[in-house]
């Protein structure tokens, strides 16, 4: 399988996952799907099943939570976009959930895709055994106070404010960060790997977070607003520490490169089948949105 | 043990869990912390512990989860008082969390929770085994899109509009019904209940949380605020239906009884000692807030 057929895969299962849905509540299943389906490039839930697949041959079984992990990434995306948030009207180029469906439905869709996440990881481990279950939880760490939210967190309150490189550090680490490397070591979780194994995916997911992060960084100054979909020069305009405002673009583009050539290296001396890992890792360097 | 005692229990928990977390994200704990702890009766963890009591002796196995409950409880308070849900000020007459921490905090702070609960849950489920794993899934669906969730968009769409009562029902069993349905089952399943028990309990729990609705609608309009801690005469404001404006105030409290009693019967036919679910059940018919 190609790296697009993986992403065909989940596309397809997000576009299904709420279809005939109906009842007095219909509009919330709308709401989700609207956000789920409007685009996005599916890093997450690949590195989910690319990661069980080191392991096992079959992605199937691992379909259910690498899903979860997309609707985690959109719940957060809808919440980050509220008005009260970053006040954002374009997403992927579309109009972003509160402004299809309204304030109050686009906080209801964001709780419902985390709810309904879990849902899946719980279903998916009952039937799966405990290795889903670690995996799971692991998300889920990853995905809240410690985590992810905590990054929020600290990027709300570091607007207008010069912070310092163990804030930006923290920030990046588990705002973008945190659900990359969780993604890439659950999928390694679920395939069975051995603790020893684990240490190397999870240095190459805190590697690889970090230079998508950087990226991103990178695209917020030189990048073509069309393809992004977003505007650009927004952490400039709101005055937000980045890792160019530290470092500088030229010094920021070799972190990048390092970082993800450390990335290849790990992948290699884990002696598995990482060709599609390898390509996707050097993807991300590459990438113009 | 008496129920004040088992309060007690989950109210400590709750005072506890985020104590001495620190960190750049310190603010999402502490806004966290205050809305888990301005108070609250704790019906639905006091439920799940005294339905998994019903089965087994020890209450302490099934406390994470319990208290897992409230946190949900807790977050879906905090969203439905923002700005652009129901704009409380006011909640168990102390501010509301968006008016201490602001808009964005607060979003987060629900977030937060609603993943914290999850987490709680599969590392219960991990330590416990598959019963509390099928627990915690019986809970994620109550609280998701098809539950809880599903009652508030019904909720928000209801306003202004004079809806069936197949409608009403539907809000009404979901918003507030649903939670407190899979309070009582999840503590059973815990502990271990038949699928003839579990057919009980679903029943008890459906009465259960259908009389609680519908005393929080006699309450909205005979209630005291000041013991209440928050307006009443707010559906009427709204120009919202509700049991009342549908049956009428007699009506609505022939049902509250005519529910308990059911439920009383229900609980003497299980052959358990379930003598604190009958005190709780009559309590909450008598509840003045």
């Amino acid at each position: 399988m190609y790296i697009n057929e993986y992403k065909a895969v989940i596309d397809n299962y997000l576009e299904e996952y709420f279809k005939g849905k109906d009842g007095f509540n219909k509009l919330i299943y709308e709401a989700e799907s609207y956000s789920l389906n409007i685009g996005g490039k599916r890093i997450r839930p690949i590195l989910i099943l690319l990661g069980y697949n080191s392991y096992k041959k079959d992605y199937k079984k691992a379909l259910d939570i690498a899903c979860a992990m997309e609707m985690i990434h959109t719940y957060s995306l809808i919440h980050d976009d509220l008005p009260c948030m970053d006040d954002d009207d374009l997403r992927r180029g579309k109009k972003t959930n509160h402004k299809v469906f309204g304030e109050n439905m686009a906080v209801l869709a964001g709780d419902a895709l985390l709810n309904e996440a879990m849902i899946l990881i719980m279903k998916s481990s009952l039937e799966n055994g405990d290795n889903f279950l670690k995996a799971g939880l692991n998300i889920a760490k990853a995905s809240g106070a410690d985590g992810m939210i905590g990054g929020q967190v600290v990027d709300i309150l570091s607007e207008g404010k010069n912070i310092s490189i163990e804030e930006l550090k923290y920030m990046h680490e588990k705002k973008t960060g945190a659900l990359i490397k969780a993604s890439i070591v659950s999928g390694a979780i679920m395939g069975g790997a051995s603790k020893e194994e684990l240490y190397k995916w999870e240095k190459y997911g805190e590697n690889l977070g970090l230079a998508f992060q950087i990226k991103d960084d990178i695209l917020d100054v030189v990048g073509n607003e069309q393809k992004l979909g977003k505007r650009i020069h927004v952490d400039e305009e709101k005055n937000k520490t980045n890792y160019i405002s530290k470092y500088g673009l030229e010094k920021c583009k070799e972190m990048c490169r390092n970082l993800t050539e450390e990335c290849i290296e790990i992948l290699k001396s884990l002696n598995k089948n990482t060709e599609l890992l390898e390509e996707l890792t050097i993807n991300l360097l590459k990438r113009e949105y």
